[in-house]
């Protein structure tokens, strides 16, 4: 890969995240400033040749380009806005965890006082930094990106979703949530299975199957959503709540957990209710489009 | 394939998924008997070569293998149980919806009557049936599904799960539960990003990519759950719990429904509570695998 290799960089806060980053730029060979309150955090990183800056200011002013992984946006805002003079024509990359509005009113903030900004969000764990492995997302100006992404590949997979600053939290917390469901889906089998003495690993292929067979119609349902028409070209919304009933009859005889079931079929059974019984899964987008209101 | 095509085969019950079945024995060349209360469905079928018997006693004689798809369990029963004197030395492959007691009870039920039985789920739409694509799930002794594979075949992808009877239908209401979750965290995920103006065709394979790539890690957390020990090595359920908030307050934030984030977050909640906020994601078994009991 062609990496640009002597830009400088400066990470702000070095949690076990922030030290990876700083860790990955510095086995990149980028000349790399850390900051953190506790500075003790950059002892291994400053043994392995990154520069500790004594203030947040300091930091700033060392590198045209500084990532922010810190607690949470407040803190972030603080830390920085002590500092208002120094941000003046940098790029500032803010990966630490909020969410949508918070990106976009940080984005705000940080033009105000004369800053690039762009929001990340990181979809690894920090020892995969480095790695391709380690996807980062990241939106905002697509010219701040594209000029800062030979840097940043020194992170992992970066990758770029749009203008608008909140994409990157949207889609972090949307990915976690096909996380936690794929997850909790082969939970609900593994102990449907397990009643019948088949052990997880035993199941383990089966949902695996399953659950890359269907993220492959993704796509293909996505242009029933776009287009707002859902016929049952596969089968209809009302057939699957009656195979819905039988996964509640049946983790309940067997004695399992049937709240998950009993979601999946009340969420059908309200788009049913408002007369969507005859056409394709798709259409509960407008239940899950809409907070619950009764 | 090597197929058995010469094997007379009788198919009981006649809706969309009947007619299917029997339709995709007589493509492969099968002299296939059918029967169905309403004959009328059986017309098309006759048209293409398929002997309607005037009763089901008849339909049994016709051949040593008789598949059975209608409505239920008790259907099936009383249907079958009509023509008990028929039943002797033959095999029945019922491929009716239900759950696992019914499948071991049935089976109990049939062997008194001196017949084979396999439990049947059948994994596809009936226009899939005769592809590759339709999996078939059975259940029962093995040697009833060897000897009867080979005409089987004609149908889709056959696959044997285990003696037990019950199998078919938890694999089936199991591998139905990862199906809906998959497409519900996708619908989740669609529903936050359009209220950035993201199309569903947009975000669709970013999803696809998530649901994949978490589908590889089950086999490895498999282990984790067989050998019931749950080192957070990639991470700890109380971080992922920090982050499932954030999955909530960002879907209250842009007016998405909550609620499958809430249960995601609750599941969780409570094996922290527990004391497993330490241990991985898989160590929610515990939770899945008992009813709420509060």
């Amino acid at each position: 890969m062609n990496r640009k290799t002597d830009t400088p960089v400066t990470v702000i806060g070095l949690g076990l995240m922030g030290r990876a980053l700083a860790g990955a730029f510095l086995k990149a060979g980028h000349p790399t400033t850390v900051w953190n309150r506790t500075t003790s955090r950059a002892d291994h990183l400053v043994a392995e040749g990154a520069r500790l800056a004594p203030t947040v200011g300091d930091a700033l002013k060392a590198s045209p380009l500084t990532i922010i992984c810190v607690t949470d946006y407040p803190a972030m805002r603080e830390l920085l806005g002590a500092s208002d003079g120094e941000l003046d024509g940098k790029m500032l990359i803010n990966l630490t965890s909020g969410d949508s509005a918070q990106a976009r009113e940080t984005a705000q903030w940080a033009e105000q006082r004369g800053a690039h900004y762009l929001d990340g969000a990181i979809m690894a764990i920090p020892s995969a930094i480095g790695t391709a492995e380690a996807v980062i997302l990241h939106s905002g100006p697509r010219p701040d990106f594209e000029a800062h992404k030979p840097t940043l590949d020194a992170l992992g997979t970066v990758t770029y979703l749009g203008a608008d600053h909140g994409l990157a939290s949207l889609y972090d917390v949307a990915g976690l949530a096909m996380m936690w469901s794929v997850l909790n889906a082969w939970l609900q089998g593994t102990a449907l299975l397990r009643t019948a003495g088949v052990d997880a690993a035993t199941y383990a292929p089966f949902a695996r199957q399953i659950a890359a067979e269907v993220a492959g119609w993704l796509p293909g349902y996505a242009e029933q959503i776009d287009s707002g028409s859902f016929p049952a070209e596969v089968s209809a919304l009302e057939t699957d709540a009656r195979a819905m009933a039988h996964l509640i009859e049946e983790s309940e005889a067997v004695g399992v957990n049937a709240e998950l079931p009993k979601l999946i079929k009340a969420m059908a059974d309200r788009s049913i209710a408002a007369g969507h019984g005859g056409e394709q899964y798709p259409v509960l987008i407008e239940e899950f489009g809409k907070p619950r209101n009764d």
